[in-house]
């Protein structure tokens, strides 16, 4: 039965995602597991956080895209390791494709690994690689009728970050619908209105990940 | 009027892609898939083209969803056969699901059955159900990166639908990029600047799709 075999899958990644997760424990580093659709603002996000936060912390990246390095291009200049998995079609990053690119990561002496999954909305939430956090990130542009439509990614994140929201005066946004079925979703989730354009609100998501690095 | 919920199980299956597309052969029906990201605009797209084609021709839609029926709620209205696919998780539409929902609609003296596929840039473009032409709809606000980022859905679309083109003055977009490399990827690609808010563009978008039925 095709509902057998999608399990099947999803029990053998959690698998190795626990084997990740042990490694990452034992080598002290906080993994966060940034996802979003294309285009949401997951690299412009990942820019203004190693902007912040290079010279505190000892960083590395991995980059998820189906095909290029572009996205590691961009970041290529704050000169700290980042590594490119090319999924070739895969819409999600999964265990055994972070298991994978360990292998060009010094772990020793590193504070914070930084993912940046595949953009989409959907699958990348099903797959676990062994992260301590998920946040998400969401343009307003997408609308704010997300949360209902695509609850699973609202529901395994703890962060939720808003962004692009300097461009709410050109859109019908409803902020207070938004937020209200973004909680009914995910009662625990903290929502950050931001902009990586403007730098409007990134205080409070620099003080979070600094909190969960502490 | 009832919309109409039909749950189906995730079965990847061509063979049955191809006997939908030889019903739909048989009966005359044009079938067009339309895919984009979540917020990309396809309802919005559907919104405008069932204004401009209902009364010319006799349309029926199936929308696509992982959960809720809001999509088919928002265009009830035009009093004409809805089916709502719920796909439970599943991040597509295919061939059996689209099949399940066939019953659930009389498709004779159809001329045109438009499927909302759900928002998701990767994994639709890889499952057919038997349209005739697969259009894709990418909203400006996400990012002029796409074409080469994620090639597959640009590669198997007949039509792009650039929306929200009104938004350009406040982004950063690359028109000149965004079409040159969407074209490196297709060749074929018809690219169209549309806005499903301001109606700007959307008269070549009507002409296409006559031009497909006649």
């Amino acid at each position: 039965m095709e509902i057998k075999v999608v399990r099947n899958i999803l029990e053998a990644n959690d698998r190795i995602a626990a084997q990740n997760r042990d490694l990452f424990t034992e080598k002290g580093i906080y993994v966060l597991n940034l996802m979003g659709s294309p285009g949401a603002g997951k690299t412009s996000l990942l820019e203004r956080t190693l902007e912040h936060l290079k010279k505190r912390r000892k960083i590395a990246v991995i980059e998820g895209d189906i095909e290029t390095s572009r996205d590691a291009e961009r970041i290529a200049h704050f000169n700290i390791p980042i590594v490119q998995i090319n999924t070739g079609g895969a819409c999600h990053l999964d265990g055994n494709m972070v298991r994978g690119s360990l292998a060009e990561l010094s772990l020793d002496h590193l504070d914070l690994l930084i993912v940046e999954n595949v953009g989409n909305l959907v699958c990348p939430a099903e797959f676990q690689f062994g992260e301590n956090d998920r946040a998400m990130i969401l343009s307003v542009t997408e609308g704010d009728d997300k949360p209902m439509k695509y609850p699973l990614m609202f529901q395994v994140s703890s962060v939720l970050l808003l962004n692009k929201v300097d461009l709410i005066p050109y859109l019908d946004f409803d902020m207070e619908r938004f937020q209200a079925d973004a909680l009914k979703v995910n009662p625990k989730l903290q929502i950050m209105a931001v902009s990586c354009k403007t730098g409007e609100g990134l205080n409070a998501w620099f003080g979070w990940i600094e909190g969960q690095l502490a």
